[in-house]
C-alpha cells in the first residue's frame, strides 16, 4: 500500500483488480454482521442482571412506588438522576425507559402547545427551524422532521457545534433550538468544550423560546481514564439569564438495559411546570418500581465500577476497528481519516466526497451492515457522501475484525474507483 | 327516617337540625380519607410481590428483552394480551405502563398525522367533537379537551352508550369518534350489550375516520361469581366492514401494580400500520423486560386466580358501602340511588338535583376526600350537579365504613336543605 493521491492511473487500475479480488473473496465467506446501530452486546446486558434481583418497592420518602401517583418520578430516583443530570431533585423529572420519549414530548410540547415564553405555540408559527449539528443522531433529526420543522444542518467540530454557525442561524425567529450530544457525541465522540456551552447559554437568539436539546447520553460512558465532560448547560443558562433556553436528558439505556432502562430530564422550574402540565393528561405516572429498581442497583453496584465494566467490554472492540483502520487505511494517503473517540458508542469514518454510500453498498453485499451513509445528517442526506457511522458495540470482537477488514477494502476499493473515474 | 319527599317543612327542619349535629359529631373525628381515585389498596398490590421474583429476559422466540427493538411488544407479550383484548398477536401492540398513554397517542396519531382514512389530519378540520358517555372517566374526557376537540355529552345506560344519541350524532362528520368502557364501566358498573355492540359496529357514521376508544379497563375485574362480559368489539367492527373504528385497550394497572404494569393496544391491520408509522419517532421500544415478566408471572399465577383475590379483597368493601348506603338512605324516598356493580372499581351515586358538589363539599371539609362532583362528566360540569362516584377500593372496610357514613349523612342533609329551600 501507498498513497492512492499519488498514483497514476495504470498502478491504480492493478489496485483496484486486486482490491476487486480480495472483495470477492471476503464476499464469498457468507458474513452475516450488523455494525449499524449503538445496541449494547448481551454481555454488557449480563452487568445488570441483578438489577432483576431488587425487590424493592418502597421510596425512602414512604411512596409506594407500585400505586398511581408521582407524575415527576419517586424521590429517590429524583435525587440520583438528578445528580447524574446536574440538576437538583425538583429540577429533575424521572420517566419511562425512553430519554428519546421524553424529547419527543419537549417538541411536542413546544408545536401543540408553546412553552411559557412561547409568543404561540410552534405549530402556529408558519416554517419552524431546528439546528442540527452535523454529523449527529439520526433519531433526534428524526424527531423534528416529523413534525414538520426544517433541519439545519450545522458542522460538528471537535469542541461541539460550530458556534459561528449556530449564533448566526440563532438570528433568525423560525430557529427554535438545537440538538446536541455533549459528551463523545454520537457519532464522532467530541465533547463540547467549555467555551461552546459558555456560548450556547449567553448567545441572543431571536426566538424568544430557543430550546437546547442536550442529550447527554454518554455522560458517563467513558472507555479510558481520561473522562472527558463539559459544563453544565443549564447551571450556565441560569447564570446567563436564559434558564429556559436548556433542556438536559440522560438514560440508564447503555448502562443498564437497552430497552429497560431509565430516562430522566433536567430543566428551569418554568420549563418543568410547562412539561408536567403537558404530560398530565398523557399518564397517570412513570413505572417508578424501575425507577427505584434502577437507584437501589446503581447505588449497590456503583455506578463507576459498572462503566469500567462495561469499558472493559467496549474498549477491545474500539482498539480492534481503530486498529485495522489504521493498519488497512492508514498508508492509503488522504483518502480517509477516522475520530478516536475516548467514550461513548461510535466511531466517525471519513472517506472521500463521494464513497460513502458506494462503501455501505458493498459492505452490505458482502454481508456486514453498516448504518445508512447519510442517515447522520438532516433528511438522511449526507452533502458531501463522505460519513460513515461504525458501531462497533455489539458483535463480537473477532466479527468486528472481520468486518472492519471488510470496511477498509470496501473504503479502498471505492477511493481507487473514484480516482480512476475522475 | 322515612320519606322526605313526604315530610312537611317542620318536620324537614326538624330532620336538617338532627342532620347538622350528626355531621358537626363526624366532624369532630379528624377523619382523614380518601375515597376520590381507583387506586388498588396496598394489599392487593401484595398480591403481585412475586412479580419482582421473576428474572425471566429471553421472550420465546430468543429475543433478549432487554435490548432495543420490537416497537410492538415482545412475541409473548402479543399472544397474552392479545388474548386478553380478543386479537391475535399481529393486532396486538403492547406497550409500557400506562394504557392512557396508548389512548392519548392514537388520538394524537388522529389529530397530527390523520389516519390512513382520514380525509385530513384532524387539526386541519375546523371544529373537532367527541362523544362522551356520562358519567364516564375524567381522565379520558380530559385527553380529548387536552387536543381542543368539542366534548358531546351522550347519555350512559345500563347497556352502555344511549345508542339512539351516537347514531344520531355521528351523522356529524366533525363527530371524529366516541370513548367507551364496556365492561363494568368506570364509573356506573354498567357492561355493554351485544345489542349496543352491534350497534356502534354497524351505525353509519359520516366521519370516515370514526373511531371508538374502547379501554377495556375491567374486563376480568369481577366482583362476583356471575361474569360479565360483551362481544369483541373489533371482531363486531371487521364484520360489519369497519375494521379501524375500533380500537381496544386494556391493562394490568389493576391486576398486578397500577404504577408498573404493563398496557396493550388491540386495533385492525391498518390501524396497526398507522400507529406504528406514528411511533416510530417517538421510541425505540417499550420496556419489553417488564412485559415478559408480567406474562410469565401471570402465567404462573394464573389471571384468573388473582383477580379472585382482588375480588376477595375489593367485595367486602363495595359491600361495605351498599351496605352503609342501604341502611342510611334507603328509606328516605327518591333523594337518592345508586349503582350495583358486580365489577369495576367503582359505585356511582345519584342525589337530586343540585345536591353533589354540596354533598361533596360537605365531606370534604369533614375530612373525606370524595372524586369532585362532575369530574364524570365533559369538562367537569355534571348538568344536573347530581352524580358522586365513589371509589372504594383504597381505604380499609373500617375507614369506608366511616366515610360512607359521612357520606350519608351529608346527602341527607343537602336534600334537607334542597327540599326547605324549594
Amino acid at each position: 500500500m501507498s498513497d492512492y493521491l499519488a498514483m497514476d492511473k495504470a498502478t491504480l487500475a492493478a489496485e483496484r483488480d486486486q482490491l476487486q479480488a480480495a472483495y470477492e473473496a471476503f464476499a464469498q465467506k457468507g458474513l452475516k454482521l450488523d455494525m449499524s446501530r449503538g445496541k449494547p452486546a448481551p454481555q454488557q446486558l449480563d452487568l445488570s442482571m441483578d438489577l432483576l434481583k431488587i425487590e424493592d418497592y418502597k421510596d425512602a420518602d414512604g411512596m409506594d412506588t407500585r400505586n398511581y401517583g408521582g407524575l415527576e418520578g419517586c424521590s429517590e430516583a429524583r435525587a440520583y438522576f438528578g445528580e447524574m443530570l446536574g440538576t437538583p431533585p425538583e429540577k429533575t423529572l424521572v420517566a419511562g425507559n425512553s430519554s428519546l420519549n421524553m424529547m419527543y414530548h419537549v417538541i411536542d410540547l413546544g408545536y401543540r402547545k408553546g412553552f411559557s415564553d412561547s409568543p404561540k405555540p410552534w405549530k402556529d408559527c408558519g416554517t419552524i427551524k431546528f439546528l442540527c449539528p452535523s454529523p449527529g443522531y439520526d433519531r433526534h433529526f428524526r424527531i423534528t422532521e416529523d413534525f414538520g420543522f426544517e433541519l439545519v444542518l450545522v458542522d460538528m467540530t471537535p469542541e461541539g457545534p460550530d458556534m459561528d454557525q449556530v449564533e448566526k442561524l440563532a438570528q433568525d425567529e423560525a430557529v427554535k433550538g438545537l440538538w446536541c450530544v455533549p459528551v463523545y457525541s454520537n457519532p464522532d465522540g467530541y465533547t463540547c468544550s467549555a467555551a461552546t456551552v459558555e456560548r450556547l447559554a449567553k448567545m441572543k437568539t431571536a426566538a424568544p423560546d430557543f430550546r437546547i436539546m442536550w442529550d447527554n447520553a454518554y455522560g458517563v460512558h467513558h472507555l479510558t481514564d481520561a473522562h472527558e465532560g463539559c459544563p453544565n448547560l443549564l447551571a450556565a443558562c441560569e447564570a446567563a439569564g436564559n434558564p429556559n433556553r436548556a433542556v438536559m436528558f440522560c438514560s440508564t439505556s447503555k448502562i443498564t438495559f437497552a430497552g429497560g432502562g431509565v430516562g430522566a430530564v433536567g430543566l428551569s422550574d418554568g420549563n418543568m411546570a410547562d412539561l408536567k402540565k403537558y404530560l398530565f393528561p398523557m399518564t397517570i405516572s412513570y413505572d417508578k418500581t424501575n425507577q427505584l429498581r434502577h437507584v437501589r442497583f446503581l447505588q449497590k453496584v456503583g455506578l463507576e465500577q459498572l462503566m469500567k465494566k462495561h469499558a472493559g467490554l467496549l474498549k477491545p472492540k474500539f482498539d480492534a476497528v481503530a486498529e485495522t483502520l489504521q493498519a488497512e487505511l492508514g498508508s492509503c494517503g488522504e483518502i480517509a481519516r477516522w475520530t478516536k473517540p475516548k467514550g461513548g458508542y461510535f466511531i466517525s469514518l471519513y472517506l472521500m466526497e463521494g464513497c460513502a454510500s458506494r462503501v455501505v453498498a458493498l459492505c452490505k453485499q458482502a454481508g456486514v451492515v453498516l448504518t445508512g451513509a447519510g442517515a447522520a445528517y438532516p433528511y438522511g442526506k449526507d452533502p458531501k457522501d463522505s460519513h460513515i457511522r461504525i458501531a462497533p458495540s455489539f458483535p463480537t470482537s473477532e466479527e468486528l475484525k472481520q468486518a472492519a477488514e471488510l470496511l477498509c477494502i470496501a473504503a479502498r476499493l471505492a477511493s481507487v474507483e473514484k480516482l480512476l473515474a475522475s
